[in-house]
C-alpha cells in the first residue's frame, strides 16, 4: 500500500487510542481492546484514498476517519450482544469478558466521541450525513430482524439489509473528506457510488462465503445466515428460479443435521452460484466505473483494486 | 403550569412523532410506543423554561428539548435491557416485545435522529455539549456496575454516578436554549449549576424513596437498588458512621429474607435516613441560589418550585 497511507494508518491509531480514554476503568479496557485489536481499518484507508483524490487535508480526513471507525466499533459491540457471537476479530467478545451493560454502554461511549468529533469538523452537512449515515445502519440491523421473523425474504429487502450493515458507511467514509473539502458535487457524488456499490459487493461476497466458503480457510461452519434465518443473494437467486425448498429450513433455522448442505446442493444445481458471483461482479464494476471522473492515479488504482478483489475474495 | 408552556409541549409531541418515523415497520413500533407514552417530558419542560429566562427562540429550545428528550429515551432503552427492567412507563419494556436486536437499534436509531438535531441546529458548541452530556451517561451507567462489582461503595462514586444517571441531561436541557441563544456566560452556568444540584437532588430523592419509600405509594418492593448491589446515599451515611453491617448484604445481593428490613432498621436507628433529607436539602437549595442571577419571573418560580418539590416527594 501507498507509504502514505501507512503513515496516516498509524497515525490514525494514536488518535484514535486519545478518543477511547475515559476515567471509568471498564470503559478504557474496552476502549483498550479495540484500539489495540487493530483490525484492516478498511473506513480508515477507504478515508485517506478519498482525500487524496479530493485534495483534502490530512486533519480533516482524519476527522472522518476517527468519526466513521468509532461508529463501525460502535455497531459491533451492540452486534455482539445481539448476535450472541462468541468472538469478534479473534478475541473474545467484549461482552462476554464484562457483561452487558459495559459492552451496551462502551458502544454508546463510543457514538458520544462522536459527537465530539463531528463538533470538531463544525460542519452541518458532514454531521447531518453522518445522521443519516447511523439512521441506515439501524435501519439495516432491524431489517434483517425482521426479515427473519416476518419471512420477507426478497432482493430489495436484502439490498437494504446489504446497505445498512456495510455500503452506507462505506461511502461515507469516501464521501465524507469530499464533503469537507467542498469537492465538487460529481467528484462527492463518484466517491458515494463507488462506496456503495463497493460496499455491496462486500458484503454480498461475505454472504457467498458464509454458504458457500472453504470452512478451513474460513475457520468456521458454514451455512451461519441460514440457520438465523438470513436469506442472502445465493438463496434468494433459488427462489426466484422457483426453489422453495429452503424456506422450510429458514423457518426452523436448519437445526437438522445435513439442512445447509442440502440448500448448498441447492444452490450449485440450479446455478445459483454463478448469480451471486455475477451480481458481486456487476457491483464491482460499477464501483470501478464510477471512479472514472478521477484522473489516473495511485488513490484511484488502489480503490479500484479493492473493488477487483471482491472478484476473487475466498476469505 | 404557564400555559405557553404547554402549549410548546404541545408541539413538541408532534415533532417528537416525526423525528420517530422510520421506514422499517419494528422501528416505527418502538417510537409510537415511545411518542404515545407521555410522560412527564421533564427535560422538554426544562428547556422551554430556560428558554423564557434567556429569551431563546421557540425553535432553538425545541431542538434542545428534541435532542435531549431523545437521548434520554435511548438510553431508556439501552437501560431497560440492561436492567432486565420488566415495565418502564408503566407498559411493558419494549425490548420484551420485540426482542434485544430491536430495541438496542431503536436506541441507536434515536441517537441518529440526535446527531440531525445538532445538524439542524448548526452549534458546534452545542454539539460539543451534547457529546460531553452523552459520554458522562455512559460513565455513570458503567461506574455503577464497577462500583457494584469491585464493591467501591463511597460519597465521591455516588456523586458520579447520579450525575451521569440525571444531572447532566437536565443541566444540558437547561444549558442547551442559554448557548444556542448566545446567553451571557454567568446566566448559562447559572442554568448549568441549577441543573446539576436539582438533578443530584432529584436522583437522591429517588433512591432515597428505593429504600425507604412507601411500596404501597410506590407500587414496587422497597430494597431494589440494594438487591443489585447498589450503594445509595442512606446507605453510604450507615458506612460513613462505621456501621459496616449492609456491606455483606450488598455482597450477597440481599438475597435472605429479611435482609432489606434490616438495613432500612439500621438507617432508621443510625439517623442515616435524616443525613440523605439533609444532603437532598442542600442540593435543592443550591439549585435555589442558583436562579439568583435572574430577575423574578413565572420561569424562575416554575423552576425553583419544581427544586422545592424535592424536598417532599413521596413517588
Amino acid at each position: 500500500m501507498d507509504p502514505t497511507v501507512v503513515d496516516r494508518l498509524t497515525r490514525f491509531e494514536t488518535r484514535l487510542q486519545a478518543e477511547l480514554r475515559s476515567d471509568v476503568a471498564f470503559i478504557e479496557a474496552i476502549g483498550a481492546d479495540l484500539a489495540g485489536a487493530g483490525g484492516k481499518r478498511l473506513r480508515p484507508t477507504l478515508a485517506f484514498l478519498a482525500a487524496d483524490l479530493v485534495g483534502a487535508d490530512e486533519e480533516r480526513s482524519m476527522l472522518v476517519a476517527l468519526a466513521v471507525e468509532l461508529l463501525h466499533s460502535a455497531s459491533l459491540l451492540h452486534d455482539d450482544l445481539i448476535d450472541d457471537a462468541d468472538t469478534r476479530r479473534g478475541g473474545v467478545a467484549a461482552f462476554r469478558r464484562y457483561g452487558n451493560v459495559v459492552s451496551v454502554m462502551s458502544g454508546d461511549f463510543m457514538l458520544a466521541r462522536v459527537l465530539g468529533l463531528l463538533a470538531q469538523s463544525g460542519s452541518a452537512s458532514f454531521t447531518q450525513l453522518m445522521s443519516e449515515t447511523a439512521a441506515r445502519i439501524c435501519e439495516g440491523e432491524v431489517l434483517q430482524f425482521q426479515a427473519a421473523t416476518l419471512e420477507t425474504h426478497d432482493f430489495e429487502t436484502y439490498r437494504n439489509v446489504i446497505e445498512g450493515k456495510t455500503a452506507v458507511l462505506l461511502a461515507t467514509a469516501l464521501e465524507g473528506p469530499a464533503l469537507l473539502a467542498s469537492a465538487p458535487e460529481p467528484q462527492r457524488e463518484a466517491l458515494r457510488r463507488f462506496g456503495m456499490a463497493y460496499g455491496r459487493a462486500f458484503q454480498m461476497q461475505d454472504d457467498r462465503l458464509d454458504l458457500l466458503g472453504d470452512e478451513a480457510r474460513l475457520g468456521k461452519p458454514v451455512g451461519g445466515d441460514l440457520r438465523e434465518g438470513k436469506a442472502t443473494y445465493p438463496v434468494l437467486a433459488l427462489f426466484d428460479a422457483g426453489v422453495d425448498e429452503p424456506r422450510a429450513l429458514l423457518r426452523r433455522h436448519a437445526r437438522q443435521p445435513g439442512d445447509v448442505e442440502r440448500v448448498i446442493e441447492l444452490v450449485r444445481e440450479h446455478g445459483a452460484d454463478v448469480r451471486a458471483a455475477e451480481a458481486i461482479a456487476a457491483e464491482a464494476r460499477d464501483a470501478i466505473a464510477a471512479l472514472e471522473v478521477f484522473p489516473p492515479s495511485p488513490a484511484r488504482a488502489a480503490l479500484e483494486g479493492l473493488a477487483r478483489r471482491e472478484l476473487e475474495r475466498t476469505v
